[in-house]
């Protein structure tokens, strides 16, 4: 056995042999949760002419020069512009045109003196206070111009970027977007101990397969396809091997959960050599989960550890780097921040050790429920807690490494 | 015009007028995402017998007392569990079985021995170690136990509270489940200056509507179904309250952007008294968005302010409340931490002020451009930075409150 390596290590070996997926272009309409492979640009600017952003007078500074409430100028209202419309006339020294918050600043006109400072007339105006030059103006292009790099490559088309596209009118369905494809994933869920939900008793000896559910739904929130599920595969190498061979013509990542361990039916180590691939590394220094492997045959294939906890700890850790690597994206690993702990842990010592938790308000709440067989208390938990091996026990009140999910 | 309310006092407001919707039941295997409106219980126990967590024997405590590598004991081997596999005969004192993880514990074993600390004998085993009675044994129903509660009301389906389900045999198209039907929301976004994406020149005056579709991706992002979406409702009071009675027959939110200031198209002044509709609340202290409104008519209606980015931030402060309320689930909450700046901020001061930024590994970088109009920028910001109206500006270094997105 090779000495364990360091998470950070594992991880670095796994995204060094991971690439991100080619690109294919789909409709703007549809790309809501994908990534850019290619920057897009600004085909308009907007605002696409000056703009006011308050109800006032768009004017000439210089005309407001000594303005004050002892001592007001009165000017000629030419105009009277509302968001959406247009100046009809131009502004000429001395005059003044009503305007609306988002209209278009007439022409000849540098700010725009907002309405409290008036006495809001229609057809003279008098105002009361001096305005700088673009003071209250917001200038064309304030957003993004035309020829900008609008949304960088990697980006991940949220809402807020799918706003940002329809504010330049792109989201259209003639418009077609560069975006990675969308990453599809095979999993075997392997253990001769494991029957589908479709059993509606459970015989001797046998659990229902719950990391095939859990890591399913996962992957579809992650943007994932999952183009084939094996609930409960056999313990058998060869049919394992070939089934993967088989996934490797359509998924993009082999994703094997069981048999990763050092007993007799840990059949990994026999599958693998079996379909020739190249075995990147096995075990990494955390509990649980340590035994998983990640290889690269004609796909990637990251193997984790059967017991529901540890396999969705450690598909958060390491599962989630070969989906950022696949996607190009960053924003598909999980978010650190760190936390108070108000429960405390007293495990520990020995190897770096995952726990759940709840994450509220720069707190921690441990579930009672540790086990790495315990799935229970996973449920309404939001967070993974990384506590160092040299740390031990923690009381409540430390201050902890936290993994949103 | 009325005291402006603090955000607080504001959100207190909207969640006391808001009560989670109607519980309807749907299969199991259509649940990811959904909100359960009941408690759960456990159809059976999980681990459902008493389980071995690691390769080793099963055999009686008592047997091992003194064992040691310089006193060995010897064992008969009676029977082979392999994960899947069931006990076949009992294990008697002065006898063990051979067993692997994941497999049933045979009856009268108290504990299991890990295989380290043996010869691997397959007829008779040597045994160099003491066991403690009930070491590595995990009871039956160590996970859950038949009649527990296995997910509580108010638990949003993960795919982590799926993989729960699934271990208890509960994921099946004939479990119906008791969920919080899905959120209906009618979008109107208002203003004669807007256009909708499908308009290929833009006419002089007007923008492209970038509200409808950023806030439409967002409440399918948070698991709402948008009914109705108006991109660029006219600035019509009359109208609008007349689409709005209509929307409130299928939605259970409405929610308008746009014409809540003082102007004179602030067309929700009159829409609202149109309909008849109680108005709950108009502005919060805080910036940008700060003339939000809550109102109830048939159903609620949330009124945000039309500048981008102002509707974005208010959405989320106001808006996650509302479907929060309206799901029953504080999941639909964003996650508060806290952040160290990265980068100055020099604006503030006056009101408290959301801004938007970068989280990663507890800093907060804070781009370019924070006006309200300013739409570009957000697309790869992940939070929100919530700095109080006493703070003004801050250094970079400064420690603030961040709500991830």
């Amino acid at each position: 056995m090779r000495t364990m390596l360091e998470v950070e290590e594992a991880l670095r070996l796994i995204t060094d042999r991971v690439q991100p997926l080619a690109a294919e272009s789909i409709p703007a309409t549809e790309a809501h949760g994908w990534v850019l492979a290619e920057d897009v640009y600004a085909p308009i600017s907007q605002p696409p002419w000056p703009r006011s952003p308050l109800d006032g007078y768009a004017l000439h500074a210089a005309d407001t020069k000594g303005a004050g409430w002892d001592m007001p100028v009165t000017l000629t209202v030419v105009d009277k512009i509302y968001a959406g419309g247009v100046p009809t006339v131009p502004v000429r020294q001395g005059e003044a045109a009503r305007i609306m918050t988002g209209a278009p600043i007439p022409d000849g006109c540098d700010c725009v003196l907002r309405q409290e400072d008036t006495d809001l007339g229609t057809e003279r105006v008098t105002i009361f206070s001096e305005v700088k030059p673009y003071q209250n103006y917001c200038p064309a292009g304030e957003d993004f111009r035309e020829g900008d790099v609008l949304l960088c490559k990697g980006t991940r088309l949220t809402g807020r970027a799918c706003g940002v596209l329809a504010s330049a009118g792109l989201l259209r369905r003639e418009v077609l977007l560069p975006v990675v494809r969308q990453v599809r994933c095979a999993l075997f869920c392997t253990g001769d101990e494991l029957v589908t939900n479709d059993t509606s008793a459970l015989p001797p000896g046998k659990i229902y397969s719950s990391n095939a559910a859990m890591l399913a739904a996962r992957l579809a929130e992650l943007g994932v396809l999952v183009v084939r599920l094996a609930e409960a595969f056999p313990d058998d190498a060869h049919a394992l091997a070939e089934a993967i061979r088989q996934a490797e013509e359509e998924a993009d990542l082999i994703l094997t959960v069981g048999g990763v361990s050092v007993g007799e039916k840990d059949i990994l180590h026999e599958t693998l050599p079996l379909l020739g691939a190249d075995r990147v590394l096995w075990k990494a220094r955390v509990k649980p989960g340590s035994p998983l492997m990640f290889s690269i045959h004609e796909k990637p294939i990251l193997s984790l550890s059967g017991n529901p906890f540890a396999a969705g700890a450690t598909f958060e850790l390491f599962g989630r780097a070969v989906l950022a690597g696949l996607a190009g994206c960053g924003d598909l690993l999980p978010v650190r921040t760190k936390g108070i702990l108000d429960t405390p842990f007293e495990k520990g010592g020995g190897m770096r050790r995952i726990v759940r938790g709840y994450f509220a308000d720069g707190r921690v709440t441990l579930p009672e429920g540790h086990a790495s067989g315990q799935l229970a208390s996973s449920a309404g938990m939001n967070c993974l807690v990384d506590i160092a091996a040299e740390k031990g026990p923690l009381a409540a009140g430390s201050r902890v490494d936290v993994w949103l999910l």
